[in-house]
């Protein structure tokens, strides 16, 4: 079942790309080419999989499944102007490919073809609507969150969370409720599955701050300790610098090696194995573990309280549990 | 009833800025700030004389005149990134005052409020938003336009109108359309008031164009001729250009000036004084009188079309009359 929806949805994603207007090509051609990047597209199969959960019609759902991959990308491409970032699944982002005005205005156009998918999505529109736009609002407050956090000397792992709550947790919750709003699903069914999102979506982020350090890198794809090099307050070095079961002097060393910009490969790895050797003599790998484990466990009390088929709810939950599962 | 529907519309920005939120205080400030830089409002008025002129009750059509206000501003905060502006309405713009990242993501959210207004504005949303949809995907094509054709060595007039009724005048008949659709107009009512709204905003447009040349610095409050110091190609230009009856001689003198880059006082004024010059000659001042008389008329053919009180027709035709009687 999740092939075949996997299948769909990249079907959906090559036929709403290929019917997009060619003129100004300026503009639609920077919507194409985010659109045929690739990605696991997970928002928009999270989608169907909870409007058939509720027993939906799944072609129902479908503009909404797209809109939904149609709204991540164009988050990513504003992100990627606002971080200067080159590169995004190793290809060249919208404005280093084009320029910031394109990526600007291409990007705007994104989230008004979003809408406009959304309204003709079905005839529930307004009240995916309504749970669409509470959720947009907080992704954009989350990233300006994230750039404020970037810039402050010191932010705490509260903060931290809401960032990682708003930035990305809130869109895996609201792709899941959308699917169950467009099938039909009660209000408690669906403020559920919204809470099961969003823990499962705060989960993948700790896990992939876990990964940057403790993941294999043939199989996960990233240079090790990309989070460490660049100093990125990750989860795991917020809660290092707040540990009380640190002492001064190993405070102090890791308050050195986040003054130390390396500069050759001999610097980047002495970097990476000594703040590494910080968070091992803190405990942090476990501790991250620890606090996965805790937002899983408050997926599944909300995912609990479902009324759906067992069927339906174990291959959700099989396909959701799979996502966290990468190598560690 | 239009200093009545004003005073509204001021007081119901206000309120909604008001109750925007406090933080991140870097995505809500720049929205107040936009929001309180004054300007005409002209739009959201459109909103509610065209609903009242159907006897819809204004209340109803206020959140969606707030919402093409906050449309509008977003396009300029956007708009004002991409053209490199330091100023609008005499005030610092968004990404001068703050920084590009605040200016793309405050847009955003401005965006998304636009349509939380639209969502929540009445029990048509659904009718609403597909004019909105279409719109919105039109005023961004025609800012790509736009920012081609500054880089174009020539256009068309017949491009020109496009990029100006895209750019320009679609959202001053959606802002009409949608006061329509509000207190529940036919579709034929609908389709023509939108007729209207469109050739008078293409109206406005030209004459625009007439009186950066033609108007009355003091009045207008313009540098006079900036459009000309700028080469910006505007109706008067390109007609120049197109004309038949511009000999050869006058064709390379044309060229010449636009060419000529000033840097002293004298030399804008020389170059200034010079296309003025050219377009007398060429008597661009009347055929632009005359075109955007062609438009008034096509305007007032459809707006006669409508079904409505002869007292609340008079009322929005002069209104829109006398903002095309600004003085030249």
């Amino acid at each position: 079942m999740i092939e075949k929806f996997q299948h769909i949805i990249k079907e959906e994603v090559e036929k709403y790309s290929a019917q997009l207007p060619l003129h100004p090509s300026e503009l639609y051609n920077p919507i194409r080419y985010v659109l045929s990047l690739g990605g696991k597209k997970i928002r928009p199969l999270l989608t169907l999989l909870a409007c058939d959960l509720f027993n939906g019609n799944n072609e129902e759902a479908i503009p909404a499944a797209i809109a939904i991959e149609l709204f991540h990308n164009f988050t990513l491409v504003h992100d990627d102007i606002m971080d200067n970032a080159p590169l995004r699944r190793s290809k060249p982002t919208v404005h280093s490919k084009w320029n910031s005005s394109i990526a600007i205005l291409s990007g705007d156009v994104m989230l008004v073809k979003t809408y406009e998918l959304l309204t003709k999505a079905s005839q529930k529109s307004h009240i995916v609507l309504d749970t669409f736009n509470e959720m947009a609002i907080k992704v954009c407050e989350g990233q300006q969150f994230d750039m404020n956090y970037e810039k402050a000397n010191h932010i705490s792992v509260l903060h931290y969370f809401k960032m990682i709550e708003y930035k990305t947790a809130v869109l895996i919750a609201a792709s899941l409720k959308i699917g169950a709003l467009i099938a039909g699903a009660s209000n408690e069914d669906a403020a559920n599955i919204y809470e099961f999102g969003k823990y499962t979506g705060i989960a993948f982020q700790l896990q992939d701050d876990l990964l940057d350090i403790y993941g294999n890198e043939e199989k996960f794809g990233k240079q090790q300790g990309g989070d460490i090099i660049s100093n990125k307050k990750t989860f795991l070095l917020l809660k290092a610098i707040e540990l009380s079961s640190l002492n001064a002097y190993k405070k102090e060393e890791l308050a050195q090696w986040l003054s130390f910009v390396p500069v050759s490969e001999k610097d980047i790895k002495q970097k990476v194995e000594g703040v590494k050797n910080i968070y091992d003599f803190a405990n942090v790998k476990k501790i991250t573990e620890n606090e996965i484990n805790i937002c899983h466990q408050k997926a599944l009390v909300a995912f609990h309280k479902i009324s759906a088929s067992k069927e339906k709810k174990d291959m959700l939950i099989n396909f959701t549990s799979s996502l966290l599962k990468r190598d560690v």
